[in-house]
């Protein structure tokens, strides 16, 4: 076998790296729960015309077939899916009848898409998605509280800052509508490329596609450039002078969230009127979160209000939610050195080895440490002593315990070289050693380093 | 959209179920780390001519393919990994710069095959590995290490008891050879067939495939059925009157396993010779682990050293380790009840809510919580009293705490029905409520039975 090539668009981690994935996901993990929204995972497949109802992304899906079956097997229906809100919306159905409404859940999964991979594109990306689901009617402060949970989340995080972007469809639709435009769906489409083609790019979309005057493209315009991070927006929205049943409740909204998050957590969320996101599933409020200094990621975390996209019969469960794209923000922050790991695997002690028939008592001083919860390994081999030290040092392990014999145990810590005896029975490494965290910016002294 | 209908071989866990694997994943985790082992996560892709290395599973391949793709497009090239060693495999060889050697990894990740489903066997499944390699050689304390490490994981669990078998190809093959068996290979896989279709239908594979005689079926047979706690079964193998080095090489190596895995946790490892493993590519130690009542789910922690698995040229990566099944366990002792969490939601606390105008104060008080790792929710809104402790009843939520105005909080256990006054800043559930967790055996009292 030659040495195998990674493969393009699935970005795989060394295990330095991976202790900051595991790290940043049981921090969103435990910030999610202590909101009170329970753990789901989803089967990685749907039904093919399941995913196939967002017909945007259809060209990206993976088809699975099961090698050598029948060119038209039975599985040939199964697709893996691209996000978690299809799989979670057709969860949420199949089980209606054993939840409890309103119902909270996380979800920290892989997604795949099949597409060509591009910086901070992938075929095979995690996402973490909270929602939350009633039966019939979902009120608006939830609305609030979705953004002041991924606050909480993002807090927990040794990131840069984050602002939450915040727009509601019913403002734009409304306006739009009352602009007198035939299409405000369409409009809302071209209004979502202005980060992309600029202003004249999105006023060439509208007098083409939606047959725009002058006037209402300005007004579009205009409309695109308002944002604030207080309610201040609705004076503004109304001084362009265009009035709209709809547009009054997309205003009420839009204000109620940018003011229910900054009473909370002061400086997340901003109203962002030139916020559309181009699915057409949203309803109401719609999120997309930028990180400083790494716009050129796009939005790391988007989501909004769903009214009508889980639905049975006369049943409906609307929804409100958002994602975090893990991989869209670990990687490059991985690549770029900006997240670290304090050290690079989970063993506090390594115990040493005085020759190869003291392996059952170097195995027993494991154990009791394990006991209280420091992880050690017992050394390779009984090489001479300062062969071991240098094998920890080489794996990134802080400290060395020997068996000095007649029960006399001595811990090195081979940063500083001090060699102690101590009772392995009450010993603890300090709290910054017990085992690896994460941290931002520069790269703190490894042991590697040394 | 009609009421989807569950896919057969894909099993989905309802939130109660995914809080019993996400603690079991999280213990099997930590005993993993308290060992040294560092987490791994590949992608779930591989080319397909890695994966068909092991020509035995091909069959069972999911193929990926792009919707919409031309027929012949690169990435008809990839497949869904079926387990967790040939990604393993790669990976070492991929990153070997880059690895410390001896490098110990766990990994948990679901897996798929393309099989048809029957009971115990998923299309989707979650296993977790650990597994230590080395560069050239592997020193065989690791033979002894590995069973002592899933010892020391299930004990965390609420599990019914487990026992690994083990034996040795080694011995196996030397005994063969020893016997005059002139394809000791293909003997091995008419023995791993033993608990499938009995002694007599061994017997005849022996005869029609390998060629063996009366007297080399019986002394196969024989071989078979050897087992035991210690390092008897030495004795037991030399009386049937064969030698070999082979043999001898076997014999000494599964003594030590057995003999070093009982030193530290009796009970737990024996030699039973009639474990085969199917695999081609063991070469020494093999390992497979049945469950205490539950021994019609097979095997469902197996595995043993590959000499030859990841080579690259001239550079070889001998390893050991062990694969546990974690839905092959969990899905029946949850179906059948054996296995349950405390409570169905990670929330700890409602925060009621006396009026609309009250939110911003719940939300604040719930926010007091949190600073203390105390999950929580705000009601979803200002019904009676009544029924928002009803509410908290069917979520499952423990405690209720209402804000009587003035700065006095009181806090209700739903479970008694006590209501007693507490601050806010200090108080603290019992232990046994802080979190939910998982319990064996008979179903606790749970509040929705209250």
């Amino acid at each position: 076998m030659s040495r195998p090539a990674p493969l393009s668009g699935f970005p795989e981690l060394l295990p330095e790296q991976r202790i900051v994935e595991q790290k940043v996901v049981a921090k969103l993990a435990r910030t999610f729960e202590l909101h009170g929204f329970a753990s789901v995972n989803t089967r990685a497949v749907e039904p093919l015309d399941q995913l196939l109802r967002k017909g945007e992304t259809s060209k990206e899906v993976y088809v699975l077939r099961r090698l050598q079956a029948d060119a038209e097997s039975a599985d040939a229906g199964l697709g893996l899916h691209f996000d978690l809100t299809v799989p979670f919306a057709r969860y949420v159905l199949e089980n209606a009848g054993k939840l409890q409404f309103p119902f909270r859940r996380y979800q920290i999964q892989p997604c795949w898409r099949g597409e060509r991979p591009q910086e901070g594109r992938f075929r095979e990306f995690w996402q973490a998605d909270i929602d939350i689901v009633d039966r019939d009617t979902l009120p608006t402060h939830y609305d609030v509280e979705i953004p002041l949970v991924v606050g909480d989340a993002l807090r927990s995080l040794p990131l840069p800052p984050m602002t939450i972007h915040t727009n509601n469809r019913k403002l734009s639709q409304g306006f739009y509508r009352g602009l007198g435009i035939d299409d405000p769906a369409e409009a809302i489409r071209a209004i979502d490329k202005i980060d992309k083609i600029g202003p004249s790019g999105v006023a060439t979309l509208l007098a083409d596609n939606v047959g725009a005057t002058d006037d209402q493209v300005k007004a579009c315009l205009a409309l695109a450039d308002i944002s604030s991070d207080d309610a201040s927006f609705v004076d503004d929205v109304r001084a362009l002078g265009v009035s709209d049943p709809l547009l009054d409740e997309g205003l009420e909204e839009l204000a109620a969230v940018v003011e229910g998050a900054a009473a909370q957590h002061p400086g997340l969320v901003k109203a962002d009127l030139r916020i559309a996101r181009g699915l057409d599933y949203y309803t109401g409020t719609v999120y997309e979160t930028f990180m400083s200094g790494y716009e050129n990621l796009g939005a790391v975390c988007s989501g909004g209000r769903y009214d009508n996209l889980a639905s049975e019969g006369k049943f409906r469960f609307p929804g409100v939610g958002i994602s975090l794209g893990v991989s869209r923000i670990l990687v490059p922050l991985l690549g770029s050195g900006a997240l670290r790991a304090t050290r690079p695997v989970p063993t506090c002690v390594l115990v040493a080895l005085a020759d190869d028939d003291a392996r059952p008592r170097s195995r027993e001083l494991a154990r009791r440490l394990r006991e209280r919860d420091i992880a050690c390994e017992v050394a390779p081999s009984p090489q001479k002593y300062g062969k071991q030290i240098r094998f920890a040092e080489r794996r990134g392990i802080p400290f060395v315990l020997f068996d000095s014999g007649d029960g006399v145990t001595e811990m090195r810590d081979i940063r500083s070289g001090e060699q102690v005896a101590v009772d392995v029975d009450t010993w603890a490494p300090p709290a910054g050693d017990a085992r690896p965290d994460i941290v931002a910016g520069d790269r703190p002294t490894l042991i590697a380093d040394l």
